[in-house]
């Protein structure tokens, strides 16, 4: 029985297919039942014939019936099941819990005040007037668009010594996603890919999943050591000479030819991540390991999370030209990763010169709270804490001399408000626990300044460090 | 010998610092050679002192030299490949080569008239002021903006009648990167990979990278076969079926529950990619495959390229609960791929029902031109093309009963400026090489209503089917 209900909002050719879905999974209409002729049911129903040719298209086009040569439209044979088919219940939402800290020593966020939203906006404007004018919209260039990876190419060059054809350039939406075509372009290799410990643990997992070995390589004093390297067999390495993570070293030159005099002999692959080398506050850059390379065996990494935003999601690869064919081969059929307009106004920021007014801008801000906080930190913990690799970047690593344990720190802290981090994840082999005091990874970037005193004080009384 | 040049757009710590590198590197410093005093060559140089430190300070970070206790500064011994660094030279530029065509039959790109640019812009600006009030600028949520996830959960499920909470929608940036999550996560079994024949050739690829085999499996009139599937032993399957690619098959109700019961007894996952399912223009869109399935075995993906703009790089994959905790296991290190911008201006353009809008002024364009083309076909080649699937989506096939091979047509077609595509590359197993005729797969999208006449004129003339 079809009953209309013009009240409704549901479309009245909807009213009728819904009601014969019904009849047919209650079994009221059967297996070669026929249905009304079309012409018969709207007088009946007292609806246009069009109304309900398109309730029965629609029944057609799913199956429920079918049109046969001279004998109407009968009813399909149905599985049990039909009778089961759930009423789609509307989707429940979870909350997600949030803790709530007053003060966060995370260093992967980022003071809004740094982020420069009225000159985001005019590029994002801009790209839009720039989108207008193309022919059409079509899939974007798989390794991003040309604009954005030439400006790139001019800036690294400029600021980093990289020397690349924008055609080396792969533009993505994170580190994991380069690592992510790392692990495939070398998946043919003995799969043993060598990493500094203590060193940054979010590259792991990319290698973990693809069944690589993770060989953790031991540190000296300024970065990876290049002695314990030499005594493993690997087929790329992945470090960060510019400021270790979490440690801060800095790979000094002499250091980094000898690294690429072993890189060449060996034929093994570095993968240098230059995460936040345009970060330095008492020097200039150091130039890149790629800019140094003759042997075609750097491969760059880099990312806008550190010194434009993490919120923008974009990161760059610079392959070595011997290595183009073989990701075109196994990668060629990924598509872009970024919004087309997000890349045509990142190009416009970076070319403008307006990416290294604001990497300027955060230098300044960040050199002021490291500032701060070492002098605070030695005016009230004096050699009760040391402080690690602060000259560059947005982290640096806390010796806190104590006997407590780097849970009670976190935990005692978080009972004030605060949220520090242990930097127990990065070190591999229970190295961490060989360390003489507990150690904190901390980043400043959303730490108000005016409150630091504050709330080095209250860490200082509830970590008994008075 | 250092010498200065104040014309030099170059700082003069710069100048100096270049100097002392290239006399390291020349030999004319030496090992255990001291640096003069600064204060002695700020006096030598006329600048100042800070200006020799800043110099000073680059060359002790980059460890060309070092300080020790009372014996001033003195330069390091470096590797022999030192006087090999290259001078970075400028990046070449290599422009890519374009073939030259007045039309193109691709059905990835879009037309640019249907693209909502003003719409697009406010979603944009209003995104920027929304996130103006955030309190800091984090690494955004891994699997995306809450915000999109909820008017997602509530479009899918109104519109496809898909059950889902936003908690199991993933977004990212295509379907190969939904892909590569599922071969992630299914990567422990028996990696049997099935899927239609023919199918979405751009499918393979992420489940060959990750170490699958790929089983084709035949079609009958009304997509994927079962039959045919029951034969298998497969961990997941990839089908399309609200619009087969590219034959344009529906699966009909029946066979969808069928599937349904055949998955939850073999186990087995299906992946529904319901690409351009809105797009249908004689019926309603038929529920999806996730709306049906009571056990938990369908993953949905679907794209905004299609009823939106492929520029716009967003997917989603809706997953069972079930394959939550493992998701968050093996994906949980990898950052959310699309711009924060971004998601908050599609959660607007979807919430506030613009995409909605936008779908429907899309189908009435491409309704308009599948008509005219279809009856442009049929009145200048009568029974010597063949067209099916054309009645939802953006593409469909073209089948030439002609002895010429698709490559001829494809270049016949180039040499009058048109631009067509062979569906063999959908074929596996040699199932192209059986079909009767040449078939092109054919998408409208780019192609001018008041042209389509005069091009199919001009094919008729070349393929010699006059």
């Amino acid at each position: 029985m079809i009953y209309i209900d013009r009240n409704l909002a549901t479309p009245i050719y909807q009213q009728i297919y819904e009601a014969l879905v019904s009849d047919i999974a209650s079994g009221a209409l059967k297996a070669g039942d026929k249905l009304m002729p079309s012409r018969k049911l709207a007088e009946d129903l007292a609806v246009g014939r069009n109304t309900v040719n398109k309730a029965y298209q629609q029944l057609l086009a799913e199956g429920y019936v079918q049109a046969l040569q001279g004998s109407g439209i009968t009813v399909n044979k149905m599985p049990s099941s039909l009778s089961e088919v759930p009423k789609a219940k509307n989707a429940k939402r979870k909350e997600n819990v949030k803790e709530d800290f007053a003060y966060d020593f995370a260093y992967g966020p980022m003071d809004r005040n740094a982020f420069p939203f009225g000159v985001w906006r005019k590029c994002m404007n801009n790209a839009m007037d720039l989108m207008m004018l193309k022919s059409s919209l079509a899939y974007p260039p798989r390794t991003g668009e040309m604009e954005l990876k030439e400006a790139l190419a001019s800036y690294l060059h400029r600021v980093r010594g990289v020397v690349a054809s924008p055609e080396q350039i792969i533009i993505t939406s994170g580190l994991q996603y380069n690592l992510d075509i790392l692990a495939l372009l070398f998946g043919d290799s003995k799969k043993r890919f060598g990493m500094e410990n203590p060193g940054y643990d979010g590259v792991r997992p990319m290698f973990y999943n693809a069944g690589y070995d993770v060989i953790p390589i031991e540190l000296d004093e300024e970065g990876i050591s290049i002695e314990a390297l030499k005594k493993e067999d690997l087929d790329l390495v992945y470090i960060t000479p510019s400021h270790q993570f979490p440690t801060g070293a800095v790979l000094p030159i002499a250091k980094r030819l000898e690294l690429l005099e072993w890189a060449e002999e060996t034929d093994t692959y570095i993968i240098e991540d230059d995460y936040d080398s345009e970060l330095r506050y008492y020097t200039n850059p150091i130039p890149s390991l790629q800019s140094l390379d003759n042997a075609g065996k750097v491969i760059y990494t880099g990312t806008f999370s550190k010194a434009f935003a993490p919120i923008t999601r974009t990161a760059y690869l610079v392959l070595p030209m011997e290595l183009l064919d073989k990701f075109q081969r196994l990668h060629g059929r990924y598509n872009s990763q970024l919004p087309v307009l997000h890349q045509l106004a990142l190009a416009d920021f970076v070319e403008s010169g307006e990416y290294e007014r604001n990497v300027n801008r955060l230098k300044t801000v960040y050199k002021k709270k490291e500032s701060l906080f070492r002098e605070l930190v030695d005016e009230l913990f004096g050699d009760k804490i040391e402080l690690n690799g602060g000259d560059a970047g947005i982290h640096f690593l806390m010796n806190v001399k104590t006997n407590l344990t780097a849970d009670e720190l976190i935990n005692r802290a978080a009972a004030i408000g605060v949220k520090v981090y242990s930097s127990e994840a990065e070190y591999l082999e229970g190295l961490y626990d060989e360390l003489p005091y507990p150690q904190l990874v901390v980043g400043l970037p959303t730490v108000p300044m005016d409150a630091m005193r504050k709330i080095l004080i209250g860490l200082r009384k509830v970590w008994d460090l008075e």
